[in-house]
């Protein structure tokens, strides 16, 4: 008989469902135009974890992706501080040595080594933290079980809403929380700091397995936000494992393995599709589908380059029907197509089949375009790759904001 | 004595500015909301062509790409009919016999072979020419010296200027011109049809450097333009030399071919320096160049991505001096990037040097992104590849132009 697994997300769940984990978060001041906003939060373990991390790609890597990206080499910690309104970015050894102090200073009153202390921060490049309120601010930062929500809040830069997400998951011998925390980014291209995410489990995990999973659910959710790898000098993913289910200790390989894969995968894509839904000045989340591609490669790549078009994100907003741009992406992404086997659907109404346009509703197809959730979907007919993507509409809001942002 | 080559800008020089070649303009009405514009012409030599040509990279490809491609092979031509308003793509074996029957119906009247007309089209995907006013606006076409213009005016899409360019080359024993038209193209990625370029010399040129000079040319011109690679399924980019100025056939690596390969650049140049100052919506004209990269593709890479930055070209926009952004979009580009290393400027103004962010004047630095022509230089001081990009900035125009374009 296979083993029945159940799947329950948290009402108003938070990156502190888990057992054991606790977080808080201060006004420091560090983003000086917004005086009351929330800009500086702590993530905490009672009890030591297992730690994987997935980094930036950039060439260029902010102090605390440095400083962090060090530490998890060691596979285990129990604490995450984290601030938004600098991105300790392009600051040399200053930056580096901020960095540290933040940690120090935190290890101190959680009496954890300095080590164990991770750091992420997001926000405007070139410029300094500014230290006295960084400092005063971890001085007055409390730990709450409940604490997760004013983390969430404390990590957004131009975010409207938080991303946050809990999954219970429950089977005949194990129950546990997967659960975490996210900020937001401007969507054709990341913002400062764009992507920062914080997982937490009180399951517990084998190491190799946790890095394993980790890096697998990030190619199918944040991998599949940003456009051809865009990344920013602070993308920062960091997944944190207690044990404090006191399961056995999970494995790849096996049932429970497979259970926890898919409650990663599962938080991870939820959080991922909040990010793009909030995409800056959107209005509309984009998923685009790719099905029948030679390769999941070829899958992915064919996503992300149609749900990073700006063409095709601006005839969303205008909720214009001109899926010839949806095909011209999918054509210029490098991924094997073959223009006479190509099925195209806006929502759910096809617009091309076997490379032949289809005389369609426009009517509906406009009414699927103007969905709070867009759906394109393509069928290649070349073989059983296939890979979601996430974006949202291109609205001149987005420039907007994106015009004066340091200023 | 080294032997002195003179250039020369023509005043309002257009594609007909070398000897023997004619063209003429129509309004068809293949684009049934503009009533009046011109959108169907004809350029044609009355002298046989060696002709290069170079088309788009993606899987996805019109009509009549795949035609001319097919044609070009022969090394030449007599003449090019070009529209705009309807690309002729993914439109089948249907689409096919249009481009066939538009290149003989001009064939006809032009007295030469059927194959030695290529064609290009630009505009909306997946739809079929309207043939009936293709053949009505062909049957109307008159080919006149000063054609050039109406030509560059036929092919406009969404641009605001046409684009054309001539020069003239002298050296003690030749005089030629090299010619050129383009169309524009939405900036962040290429529009419908995105860039059809025509190139015209009188100059004999030997079909083997022909080939060499132009890939050479839309390297470091047309291909810094778009961004990562982008490409519509209709690029086309022509080169047509009649040898009407009666030097003898300029071969490679000579001092003639260099000259040649000189003018055909600058050319190249100022049209791609054309299309990226009228971006849709675009205000300013932003140049990019990347020095002391370990390779030149580095530096191609690099100056490419900062220039199709949306955060860059936002920041353009508002003349925000987020250098950061500049870094971090260099940093993500692929290229070798060692930041203890790298100096940026922002048109004269340093903002970065040896990594270290810069105390600069931030009025100089505003000033400097508020010019028609935005520089922006990086110097990653590894090594000697250097590459120019051209991009423009991002207006909430360019959202409002492209989110209802078909309708």
């Amino acid at each position: 008989m296979p083993e029945k697994i159940e799947f329950v997300a948290i009402h108003s769940g938070m990156v502190t469902s888990p057992k054991g984990f606790f977080a808080g978060a201060v006004h420091a001041g560090i983003k000086e135009a917004d005086e009351k906003r929330l800009d500086l939060g702590v993530l905490f373990s009672e009890a030591d974890c297992a730690v994987a991390g997935v980094f930036t790609a950039s060439k260029l890597k902010s102090a605390p992706v440095l400083v962090s990206r060090d530490r998890v080499t060691a596979g285990s910690g129990r604490a995450v501080v984290v601030n938004s309104g600098c991105a300790n970015a392009c600051t040399g050894d200053q930056g580096i040595a901020d960095v540290k102090e933040m940690a120090r200073l935190m290890s101190v009153p959680l009496g954890v080594p300095e080590e164990s202390v991770f750091v992420a921060s997001t926000g405007v490049i070139g410029v300094l933290l500014p230290m006295d309120k960084v400092r005063d601010g971890l001085a007055r930062m409390a730990l709450v079980k409940q604490g997760g929500h004013d983390l969430a809040h404390a990590m957004m830069t131009t975010d409207t809403f938080p991303k946050e997400y809990a999954l219970r998951v429950k089977s005949h011998d194990a129950e546990y929380v997967v659960a975490g925390v996210a900020k937001g980014a401007g969507m054709i291209h990341p913002n400062m700091g764009t992507l920062l995410c914080f997982l937490a489990t009180d399951a517990s995990v084998e190491l190799s397995f946790l890095k394993i999973a980790l890096k697998r659910s990030v190619d199918m959710s944040f991998n599949m936000v940003t456009v051809d790898g865009d990344t920013s000098p602070s993308d920062t993913v960091l997944l944190l494992a207690n044990g404090m289910a006191g399961n056995r200790a999970i494995a790849a390989g096996t049932v429970p393995g497979r259970a926890f894969q898919k409650a990663l995968d599962r938080v991870c894509i939820e959080l991922a599709r909040s990010i793009a839904g909030d995409g800056e000045g959107a209005k509309r989340l984009i998923e685009v589908k790719v099905e029948g591609a030679r390769s999941i490669k070829d899958a992915r790549i064919g996503a992300r380059t149609i749900a990073g078009s700006s063409l095709v994100k601006a005839a969303v907003y205008g909720a214009d029907p001109n899926w010839g741009r949806v095909v011209a992406a999918m054509g210029r992404s490098g991924a094997e197509m073959v223009e006479q086997k190509v099925d195209v659907y806006l929502g759910d109404v096809c617009v091309m089949k076997s490379g032949v346009p289809q005389a369609f509703d426009v009517i509906a197809a406009r009414k699927a375009l103007r969905a709070k959730e867009v759906g394109i979907r393509l069928n290649l007919n070349l073989g059983r790759g296939q890979a979601t993507a996430w974006g949202c509409d291109l609205t001149p809001r987005y420039v907007t904001i994106n015009s004066a942002y340091t200023t």
